[in-house]
C-alpha cells in the first residue's frame, strides 16, 4: 500500500523473521553453553543457505537497502553501547603491560592474517590481503570476559590486563580499518595510496579521535547538564542518541568508519555525571539504550549470516583457508603475552583471552565486503569476496568457541590466577567486563 | 564510507538533527501546557520551511527512504503500543452508549469534512475528497485522557463513555481508512470502486480484524507460553516485534494498512499473561518498547511537520479550508453527544473530549501524500496536495489545542462529572489513559 515509500510490506515480515531465527539460534547456543551472538549468525547462515537452496524468502532481505541501513544502525548502537562501558580513565592508566600486548596483538595477527591471504587468494587485489589481516586485529573481549566472571578471575591481574589491552585494541583496529578503506578508495579513484596517503588518513583518525575526546571532555558535560534539566520523557535518550548520530557522521566525513564516532561517543557520555536525569527507574543509559540493541543488533547478526555460502565452504582449499586463517588469528594473539612485563602473572592466560574475535571482526568483514574495486572489463567485484567472506566467519566463529574451554583451563591449572590477585583493579573492570559480555553476546 | 549498503552517513546527521528538534519542541510545548507531540510537529515545521527558504539540509531528509522506512517503523510502533493499552475485554464491554457516541462521531465528521473538502477543492478528484473526511473520523484520546487525568476525573461516566467510543473510533477510522485507500488504488488502476468493490474491501477489513483476534485469542497465549521459557536476555521483546511485524504485513498483505496489524497485535499481546517472562525489572511489555518509540516515533512527526509548507498557508483561501475544516471537526464531533443514553452525564463533556485528533490525523494524511493518483499528461499526484496537507496538520493542531482548556471549563462549570461518578470501571480506564496519555505525548 505504501510503496515507494520507503517501507516496503516485505521488509516487515523479513524483520519478523530476522528477530525469530536470531533469538531461536541464540537460545540453542546459550542453551549448550556458547555466546547467544554465535546462535544468531548460525541462524542467518541456515536461512540463507535455505534460500540458496531454492527457498527464496531470504533473497529479498539480502537485496533491501532498508535492512541494510538497519543493520548499519544496529552497529552504531552496538559500538556506542561499547564507548558507554569503556571506561575513558581506566583507558589511561592501564599501564605499559596492556599497550604492549595490545601493539603486539594487534601487528602480529595483521601480518600472518595477511600473509596467509596473500597463499591462499594468489588472484585477489593486494588490498584484500591487508583487509583480510585487518579482519583478525581487534579483540572482542566480551566472551573472556564472561568466561572470567564465571569462574570468579575477574579481579586478577590477568583480567585487567587482558580488558585494558582490549580497548587499545579496539582503537588501533579502527585505525587499521580506516587505513585499509583509505586504500580501498584510493585505488577505485585510480591511484594508489602513499606513505604520505596513509599517513594522512592515520592522522585524521587520530586527530578525530583526539579532538573528539579532548573537546568532548570539556564540552559534553556542559552539553548535556541543561538537558538534564529537560522535562520530557526521554531527554536524555533522545540527546544521546542525537549526540552517537552526529558524532558519527561526523567520523564518515573524516574517512572513518561512522561506529569509530559511535565509540567516541561512547567514551564521553560514559564520563557525564547522570545522576540529575530521570531514569525513570531503569538503571542507566545502557538499559535504555538495550531495547534499541535488542531490536537492530540481531537484524546485523542474522544478515552477516546471511551472507555465508555454504557451498563455497565446501571447497577444500576455501575450508584450507578458513583453518590456517584461525590459526594464524590464535597464534597471532599468543605472541602478545610477551608484552606482560610483570611477574607472577599466568602470561598463557593473557594470550588466550586475546583470542576471540566475536562481532569486531564481523563488522570489519562487513565494511570489506560492502567496498567495491574495479575489476576486469568495467565491472566492480566486493573486496572481502564471498569465499573470502565465508572464511573470516569460520575464523570468528572458531576463536570464539574455543577461548572458553581453553581459557578455564589455563586458569585451572596454573592456579596462579588468584594468588597474583590485586583488589585495586576491581570496581571499574568488573563493570566493564560485565557490559561487554552483554554486547558479547550480541546485545547492547 | 558504506555508500551503496543502505545507510548514506548524511542519515545519521539526519536523525540527530530530528531527536533534537523533536525534544527540543516537544519540552516547550510541555512548559506552555501543550502535549509534546505538537512540539515535534511544530518543530519539523519550522526545520521544513528553513530549508524551503534556502538552507538545504532538510531536502535530503524528505527524499531519505531510509528516513521514510523509519518513520513507518515509529508508526507501526506507537500503534502497537496503543494496542497493548487497549484491553480487548473492555472493548467488548463498553456499552450501547460508547458505540453510538463512536458511530455518530465518526460518520458526522466523515460526511462534514468530505463536504468541506468538496467546497474548497473543487478541482481534486472525489477521492481527495473522501479521503480528507476520513482524517477527520479518529479521536486521539491521549490529550482528553491526561486532561481528565489532571482532573482527577478519569474514573467519571463521562471518561468511561470517552474511552470506549475512542477505541471503536480506532477501528471505524482504520476500516474508512482501508476502503478509501482501495478506491484509491482502483482508480489508479484505472477502474472506479463499485459498491460491490467496497463491499469487499470492507469485508476484508472486517475478516481481518475477526480472524486475527478470534484466532489470536485462542492461539497467541500458547504460542508466547514457550517463548516465557527462554533464557536468552530479550526474547519476549524480540518475540513480540516479531509478531507485530508478521500481523502488519499480513494487514498489508489484506489489503489494510500495516498500521491496522501492528494495533491487533499490540490488542492480542496485551491479553498474554507475561507474570512468567523475566522483564528484568523494568515493568513490562510496554516499558521495553519505550526506547524504540523514544527513537522512531518522533521522526514520524517530524517528517509530517517537514512536509507543511508554510508559503502554501500564506493564501488565504486555504487558510480559509483550515478554519473550516477545524469547524467541521470540532462540530461533527459535537454530533455524538447525543448517543449518550444514559441520564445525569454531561453530554457536552463527552462531545468536547472526542474532538482531538492528534496523532491518528496525521497517520490518515501521511498515507494519503504517499499514495498517488494518474494526472494530466500520464504524471502522478499525491491523493493529498501539499496544500491539502498542511490543512489537515492545522485542522490536528486546532484541535489538539482547543481540548485541555474546553474540557476544563466543561467539568468545572457543570460540576456534574464528579456526582455521576462511578468506582467499578476505574482500575481498566485509568490504565488505558495513562498509556494513551503517554502515546498522545508522541511517545510509546
Amino acid at each position: 500500500m505504501t510503496e515507494g515509500h520507503g517501507l516496503d510490506a516485505s521488509v516487515l515480515v523479513g524483520l519478523a523473521l530476522i528477530l525469530a531465527v536470531a533469538k531461536l539460534g541464540g537460545e540453542l547456543f546459550e542453551r549448550w553453553g556458547q555466546p547467544a551472538v554465535l546462535g544468531e549468525l548460525a541462524g542467518g547462515i541456515l536461512v540463507g543457505n535455505l534460500a540458496l537452496a531454492g527457498f527464496t524468502g531470504a533473497e529479498f532481505l539480502r537485496e533491501s537497502g532498508v535492512v541494510a541501513a538497519l543493520a548499519e544502525l544496529g552497529v552504531i548502537i552496538l559500538l556506542f553501547g561499547v564507548g558507554l562501558e569503556t571506561s575513558l580513565g581506566e583507558m589511561l592508566e592501564v599501564g605499559w603491560s596492556s599497550l604492549l600486548v595490545a601493539l603486539l596483538g594487534v601487528a602480529t595477527p595483521f601480518l600472518l592474517g595477511w600473509g596467509v591471504a596473500r597463499l591462499f587468494l594468489p588472484d585477489a587485489s593486494p588490498l584484500a590481503h591487508l583487509f583480510v589481516g585487518a579482519t583478525l586485529c581487534a579483540t572482542s573481549v566480551g566472551i573472556t570476559a564472561r568466561v572470567l566472571k564465571d569462574m570468579g578471575a575477574l579481579r586478577t591481574r590477568e583480567a585487567r590486563i587482558i580488558m585494558g589491552a582490549a580497548v587499545v585494541d579496539d582503537v588501533l583496529g579502527l585505525m587499521i580499518l580506516a587505513v585499509v578503506v583509505g586504500a580501498v578508495e584510493a585505488s577505485a579513484a585510480g591511484g594508489t595510496l602513499s606513505f604520505a596517503g596513509v599517513s594522512l588518513i592515520a592522522g585524521k583518525a587520530v586527530a578525530f579521535l583526539v579532538v573528539a575526546l579532548v573537546a568532548g571532555h570539556f564540552l559534553v558535560p556542559r552539553l548535556f547538564r541543561p538537558v538534564g534539566r529537560l522535562k520530557t520523557r526521554g531527554a536524555l535518550l533522545a540527546f544521546s542518541l542525537a549526540f552517537c548520530f552526529l558524532l558519527s557522521w561526523l567520523a564518515a566525513r573524516a574517512g572513518l568508519a561512522p561506529l569509530v564516532g559511535a565509540f567516541a561517543a561512547g567514551l564521553l557520555l560514559d564520563e557525564v555525571e547522570f545522576a540529575d536525569f530521570d531514569l525513570r527507574g531503569t538503571g542507566d543509559l545502557e538499559e535504555l539504550l538495550w531495547p534499541l540493541g535488542a531490536l537492530l543488533v540481531p537484524v546485523f547478526f542474522v544478515m552477516m549470516g546471511l551472507r555465508v555460502d555454504l557451498r563455497e565452504l565446501a571447497r577444500p582449499e576455501l575450508l584450507g583457508f578458513a583453518a590456517v586463517l584461525t590459526a594464524a588469528a590464535i597464534i597471532g594473539k599468543q605472541v602478545c603475552s610477551l608484552g606482560v612485563l610483570e611477574r607472577g602473572v599466568n602470561r598463557f592466560a593473557v594470550g588466550l583471552g586475546m583470542i576471540p574475535r566475536g562481532e569486531v571482526g564481523l563488522i570489519f568483514a562487513g565494511v570489506g565486503a560492502a567496498l567495491v574495486l574495479p575489476a576486469a572489463g568495467g565491472a566492480t567485484e566486493p573486496v572481502i569476496s564471498r569465499a573470502a567472506f565465508g572464511a573470516i566467519v569460520i575464523m570468528v566463529i572458531a576463536t570464539t568457541l574455543v577461548t572458553p574451554p581453553a581459557l578455564k583451563r589455563a586458569f585451572a591449572r596454573a592456579g596462579a590466577g588468584r594468588e597474583g590477585a590485586t583488589d585495586e583493579a576491581t570496581a571499574a573492570s568488573s563493570a566493564a567486563s560485565s557490559g561487554r559480555g552483554a554486547g558479547g553476546g550480541g546485545e547492547v
